[in-house]
């Protein structure tokens, strides 16, 4: 074959950006496990250093070559699955990488270091007017970007690809809309069904060490290999992917939920993590794909698995013995306080059911600031309106409301509908499962984890970044990404919680 | 001026070079701290990516025609100190990346990955016919490279200047001569005075949260700041040195004495590295200078300071209380343990006094090798002759005697040296410390460390690596590196332990 040899050329360039990915993650694993406080002004230094060489690997000459030979290459004379990945991936890095000039790149360095310190001092005073300048120019910045990446698509367009390959905004409106019905219609009838739910338990105080030593030993009985991890605590929680077999997580210990389904989320990210099969790992794809997708394995472990009644009907007892105060609820009591609906501000607080009208809420506001639609001014207007409108609660300030939430001040603008769209997955996912394994849950009642595992690493994380999301679904579950199968999951599994008719 | 533009240049270069030395030093942080078993494949590939990148900087042909222009520029044309140091330090890096091929690099790393494991294997066994070829390779390629470097000197003098810039076999033999007759007389003394210590109090055994809160609060005491650090656990304790002011500290909570005086150890090494001036930090020179020179910073803090009577005079009753089993032993018994003089077969874990010994004779064996005058098939009884000699004890078998240590396996021939020499310039600091500042062990015995840090700061660690080891004693000291006030310190300290006339 006469590309073969540029074939190995472009595995060896993605080989090189993969380190870079790794060495950026460690950085960030760093940042919270080990670098001193008065380590960071250097370390800003390496970082940017770095990144920057990162960049660089795609601006040589050989780079653009590459991608110009590949991008005029028939695909389906490549002569397997995996090299057609290895070209999509590296077609994908080159046109993100090297359409936007390296001093944008700077630019929105820059600017988002002083927007995420300015969004902080407004978030503490809850005055939008601080962040309002720096919101204004971090969303010109993003659209600019787009226009660079590709000036003939929306922009909205451009930024969805960016975090979800493939996806575009028609697509995540015809989901969200039935997505966004369905969860309303659930919602109201939950609401007027009359059941209180007491999660009183659920508030402590539990000691640190009780919690972080519960949370290993849940992750590690759910399939976690911490010869492949590892374990650190932080504010936000995150997995660093540091290479094909070292997926670190984190959580935090501040509360009981947030300590044990952040730990089952990041868990989620590790394992899709580091299941990649040798030779996708050799290829350069490990580590899976980026945005929904990957939140689709996380809220699997974190909600469809770890906030299923058959988890803790096994690990209860279990529970009980290790944080004595749960010896006051039956397993039926705790299973209802940690699927307990209850609309709020907070994303990363809110139950199962509400917690996808938040990025939809997102999303809406973003098109609507990117079309002009929205004005910087009526902003916070318009975003407590649209909780009001979803969620039935009005966020009393600019602190619950418009500022509540960091990714803005980060850049990331177009980014939030991820979210949402790895619930999605996630539901259709567990649909083709249960076809596959109908006892899967039987077994997790009886901890064993070995069929869901088997069945996530054959179908789905062994094959990293191989395929992309929407032809990862099709293999996996057999049709095109569809809302239902998420919803038809939750109204089974309210209606029992809820006693609906 | 119209160099200014080509120091820039060299400017620039050095600073990403110790982004270079920052990150692998990070990466051998890492590879105790957080690395997972099943990522160290993963990571070798990386650390010998960026390894080789660091190895590019100095191959470029910039780098080459700096150093082509500096090395014929006339030093005292440049308008400073710090110049001066940039273009040494510059130089000195060049000389040592560029002449030898990157494939001779490769070659040792490959090299010493294997002698490594078969030297873990030969030590299990006490076998050293397993390890003997390896040896053999490790210095022929060893005395190549030195060649490569320079083919007009004796190759132990490109090693020793390699591990200590400026330093020649002749000048170690002088200093070890009256090093050594010096040491034995002492010891002979000390052995014939009929003394006998009881240190049984360090066995132990002691928890190790208590040994690492120990030692935490004396590095802190003494001046260590851990916003300019942090802590690790380690089979062999090091220093991270990550960045100006990121220089991470290590320690073994084996045993009583390992923990303590180890984390003080390292705690020197730290400092030393973290207070390099602000001028000295940007200009690339921060961390200090490498060698017989760091270990100075470090022993003085492990022994000249933390194996004082007027150190524990201050902490022994802090630290009766937070291990009570020394509540049956008074302060002079306590001092006298630690300060115990036992010849043995480990440097690592060797008494103040014979430590020296220890380098000073695998000096002796190396330059007998490289000369040909000591055969690898003579090497072991060769070893245990000079230790009888020299200790008045023969090792029992290969394990305790020439496969005691690891440094040869890993490439390091030519450095023991460094280790002795740390010993003298520290003896010397000390002397002029005191000249300057009489009562610095009063106040110490006071818990007062301004006085020790002041000196040492002013005098030595702020300049990092701006003065080469000789310069740096002749403006800290007054006078060249000499052995004499090492002994005079030594000598005193035992007249009074030992009761010597």
């Amino acid at each position: 074959m006469d590309y073969a040899e540029q074939l190995n050329k472009v595995k060896a360039l993605l080989k090189e950006s993969r380190y870079y990915d790794g060495l950026l993650n460690f950085f960030v694993w760093d940042q919270w496990q080990g670098l001193p406080a008065q380590g960071q002004a250097y370390r800003q230094q390496m970082q940017g250093y770095f990144s920057g060489k990162a960049a660089e690997l795609y601006l040589r000459d050989e780079a653009r070559r590459l991608a110009q030979y590949f991008a005029a290459f028939d695909p389906a004379r490549l002569e397997s699955d995996l090299e057609r990945a290895i070209v999509r991936v590296y077609l994908r890095h080159y046109n993100q990488a090297a359409r936007i000039p390296v001093e944008k790149q700077v630019e929105l360095a820059e600017l988002t270091a002083q927007a995420g310190q300015v969004w902080r001092a407004a978030f503490e005073k809850s005055d939008y007017n601080l962040f309002r300048p720096y919101l204004e120019r971090v969303f010109r910045l993003r659209i600019e970007m787009a226009g660079l990446q590709d000036a003939n698509r929306h922009p909205l367009d451009v930024m969805a690809d960016g975090a979800d390959e493939g996806i575009d905004t028609a697509q995540v409106q015809r989901l969200f809309a039935q997505l966004k019905a369905g969860l309303r219609t659930l919602l109201r009838r939950i609401q007027s069904a009359g059941v209180e739910i007491d999660n009183s338990c659920l508030a402590g105080p539990f000691k640190k060490e009780d919690l972080r030593a519960l949370a290993v030993y849940l992750v590690e009985a759910t399939g976690y290999d911490a010869t492949r991890g590892g374990y650190g605590e932080v504010i936000h929680p995150f997995t660093a992917m540091l290479g094909p077999a070292d997926a670190r997580i984190t959580t935090n210990y501040g509360t009981f939920a947030f300590a044990i389904f952040a730990a089952l989320h990041e868990a989620g990210h590790a394992m899709y993590g580091y299941r990649s099969s040798p030779e996708v790992a050799e290829a350069g794809l490990w580590g899976g794909n980026h945005g929904g997708f990957h939140e689709a394995q996380s809220r699997f472990y974190e909600n469809l698995v770890g906030k299923s009644r058959p988890f803790w009907e096994f690990f209860y007892p279990e529970l009980q013995k290790r944080l004595p105060a749960f010896q006051a609820v039956d397993l039926d009591g705790f299973y209802r306080a940690i699927n307990k609906v209850q609309p709020s501000f907070k994303r990363v607080l809110a139950d199962e059911l509400t917690y996808s009208l938040h990025p939809i809420i997102r999303f809406e506001i973003e098109k609507d600031i990117i079309e002009g639609k929205v004005t910087f001014d009526a902003l916070p207007a318009v975003w407590n309106d649209k909780y009001e409108e979803a969620l039935g609660i009005r966020p009393p300030d600019d602190r619950a409301g418009v500022l509540q939430d960091v990714h803005w001040s980060m850049g990331l603008v177009g980014y939030f509908q991820s979210y949402a769209l790895g619930n999605l997955y996630g539901g259709q996912l567990r649909q083709a499962m249960l076809r596959a394994e109908p006892d899967v849950y039987a077994e997790i009642g009886r901890g064993n984890f070995g069929p869901l595992n088997r069945w996530l690493t054959e179908n789905v994380h062994q094959h990293g970044a191989m395929y992309a999301p929407a032809e990862m679904i099709r293999r996996a579950a057999g049709e095109d990404l569809k809302a239902d199968y998420f919803l038809a999951y939750l109204a089974e599994k309210y209606r029992d919680i809820y006693h609906l008719g």
